[in-house]
């Protein structure tokens, strides 16, 4: 085997980028339950979604056994404006860590939307115009994922209209300008206009908003519009794989260089990141091809995987979208006001819910202080400015490396890092100044939730 | 000649980047006048030179002769972990323009300080830390620069003293606040501590401070304090020794797929960027070698080159530093308060005043409103927000852009985008709500500013 010397940075060659992406739902024996309609309990159909999502992409959400789908050439193209992020070797951190253990992360952050939510937002935009749909609604809690549509729908003249959540939107019109510059139409939720909302602010006058009101308000404004679908940006089986793209490149960089990771690790709030990241790697250990360890890690106030129930329950807190199989805390889970990152969704993706179920990832919660912590020695090393969000993996890929140098393993570790935090500086500041605090819901804390889990056969908790 | 087919994002190997900067001033044969100290009117020594900056950094100041100069192993370590950046083929913009001229843009905004200004941070730092320095002071207006040092300060454990002009402290406190990530002290400008500052306050109580007074207090700080300097993020011929990583980047990146450029194109404030880009192209000209067009575009609202007089001036507000020949609207002007984006130094590198003024190079004044529509068609269709300075380039691109439709001509344009937009949203939102007002100075406007130059003999305006 050559000892190529490894660059700091990787990155792919145009004619070495991924033209498929990768659906692991094919390779899992367990494949994950279906998305049921509330009303029957039965699982829902072709004819069902496409009411709600562009008739293509409900094709995707359906699939569970082509193993790769051709990425549309248009898409091949936006994806080579941004596209391939680099697989960066952090020599710096390893030297700051003094460990033995070789850490990489596929670094996202080097577009507009600050994250890899672009990836799935080009494609959802795509399949919408192809559709020739007039637009598209969505929800967005800190930014990103509205960011990343707008630029999208900019790029292919489709009107968009995001649904922020009223506290973001205030606290953060710095995002909300971003998105009016790709023309985005943007409204604090709730809001007057879709119905859910109204209702929502009746009976909670005053309320800041939560993600999950948000997706009820953006669902029920494209239903209420001709031409207009509505797209969500993570928890989704066909989110997940756009995201493939992101395992897809850092494979192919690491086999470049003939490099076999042991540990995987990304931050999880819905899950399209980590699940992007880690499927191309999970589809040969279910193969029983390879072997790798991958961990999930979600803050302590937001633990779904790690405190959560393996049931059916709503996506989003006004009860409009089907139910889906995840670990969840219930779709009424709002988070303490006081965590500052992002991955404040109740529930997970089914796949990677499926894939924790049978044993196959491990979680981890970790808390807000910490993650400031880390985000910080990061940043001081190896120059980036991570987002939250994204300081979680850098949290546990530290650890894990400081392990390593206690028992002196040179582990090969590659972490996610999603995005950067050049919007996120109240949340630093915070942390700078020592006002920072730490919230582990107790069990009775995460009561309330759980009360909310729909019971029925099948489904207790 | 081989007709490759050019990628949209052109990456050097790490192999294929410079080890030497490149030092246009040898093969000037008018080089640039010298600093000349304001009392004696001599130019200025080594010895009166080396209590402001590191002593290396002077020598390179003072070094019109070597064109090349090493560029040190751990300066080349640090360039690997954000360098190379991108050179862009704008594939996309083209389309929209329908020109047939083709578009390539150096991108320096992958990093966090968001610009090309780490590039010179990190090699004044690593002097700072060879000289055994304690720590260094500079001021910063919009943050860019400021940020960028705080950066390279913290990875060499340098003290990094930052005075922000003030307005900017307060309507940027997110800027700020990337800072204290990095370690840094940041004091708004003018402030209590140095004398100069504290003069200016008795003089403008309650101004809201400008860059040129913001140097003077940081280099008196420094002079105050054992074992500090001052380091200066643009106009000074150190600084366009070490931007010329972006020209020479650029210039590897063209030669490997054979591409010619016809015309290049830079934003102008102190002249940092526009000089690294185009140094080792103007080297060829200089030679005479090669022909290319240059143009330095910058606001209408601080026009210096395109308005301003070549003589003696001082580069700070309260006359401590040294006399640079530039051309210059005067120490004392300050550009109108509705003026948005960054460039609003009074004057010019010595070296790009010099070229300027043999003819060398053509310059642009562009309008703010016309510099914003420019950015927000840029970042629909190339996905990337631009800076409001980066965006003054853009306009001129697009121009000649235009210009290559009417006549049918596929020259190929070269653009330097110094940075991202992302602390600048303030201004986009001026722009979005109507509010953004052009402004140019009448001639009336500019007489106080020209009436504070210095006048001795040769030295007439």
């Amino acid at each position: 085997m050559p000892n190529k010397e490894i660059p700091y940075k990787i990155y792919l060659e145009e004619n070495e980028m991924p033209k498929q992406w990768y659906n692991v739902r094919a390779d899992m024996k367990n494949k994950p339950a279906p998305l049921l309609n509330p009303e029957t309990l039965k699982p829902m159909t072709f004819e069902e979604l496409r009411h709600v999502f562009c008739d293509e992409l409900v094709k995707q959400e359906l699939n569970d056994t082509d193993a790769y789908i051709d990425i549309p050439e248009e898409i091949l193209k936006f994806y080579k404006m941004y596209r391939p992020s680099p697989l960066v070797r952090a020599y710096c951190l390893e030297e700051k860590l003094q460990t033995p253990a070789k850490i990489y992360y596929k670094f996202e952050g080097n577009n507009t939307s600050g994250s890899h939510k672009l990836n799935s937002a080009i494609a959802q935009a795509y399949y919408a115009k192809q559709q020739g749909l007039k637009g598209v609604t969505t929800e967005t809690g800190a930014g990103q994922w509205g960011t990343a549509l707008s630029m999208a729908c900019s790029y292919f003249g489709l009107d968009c209209q995001v649904y922020m959540v009223k506290v973001s939107y205030e606290q953060k019109p710095f995002r909300r300008e971003v998105m009016r510059t790709y023309g985005a139409k943007v409204t604090p939720s709730p809001s007057e206009t879709p119905e859910v909302g109204r209702k929502i602010l009746q009976e909670h006058p005053g309320t800041s908003g939560s993600l999950g009101c948000a997706i009820s308000e953006a669902v029920e404004a494209a239903q209420a519009q001709d031409g207009y679908r509505y797209v969500l940006g993570s928890v989704l089986s066909q989110v997940l794989l756009h995201q493939t793209i992101i395992g897809l490149e850092t494979k192919a960089a690491l086999d470049k260089y003939d490099i076999v990771p042991d540990i995987i690790i990304g931050c999880a709030g819905g899950g399209s990141n980590l699940g992007g990241l880690i499927s191309p790697f999970m589809g040969e250990v279910l193969r029983g091809e390879k072997n790798y360890r991958f961990i999930a890690v979600e803050p302590s106030s937001c633990p779904s995987l790690t405190r959560g129930k393996y049931v059916y329950d709503f996506c989003d807190t006004g009860k409009v979208c089907p139910l889906a199989k995840m670990y969840t805390l219930g779709s009424g889970f709002i988070p303490s006001a006081n965590h500052a990152g992002g991955l404040r969704y109740h529930g997970m993706s089914s796949i990677l819910s499926q894939l924790y179920h049978d044993g196959y990832m491990e979680s981890r919660s970790v808390e807000q202080t910490a993650v400031f912590q880390a985000a910080e020695e990061f940043a001081r090393v190896e120059g980036i400015l991570p987002a939250p969000e994204s300081s979680h993996a850098i949290r546990v890929a530290i650890d894990e490396a400081l392990k390593c140098k206690e028992t002196g393993e040179e582990k090969t570790i590659v972490f996610g890092l999603t995005g950067t935090g050049y919007f996120d500086m109240v949340a630093y500041e915070k942390f700078h100044n020592g006002q920072m605090e730490d919230y582990i819901p107790s069990d009775e804390d995460l009561k309330p939730g759980f009360a909310g889990i729909p019971r029925f056969p099948g489904n207790e908790i």
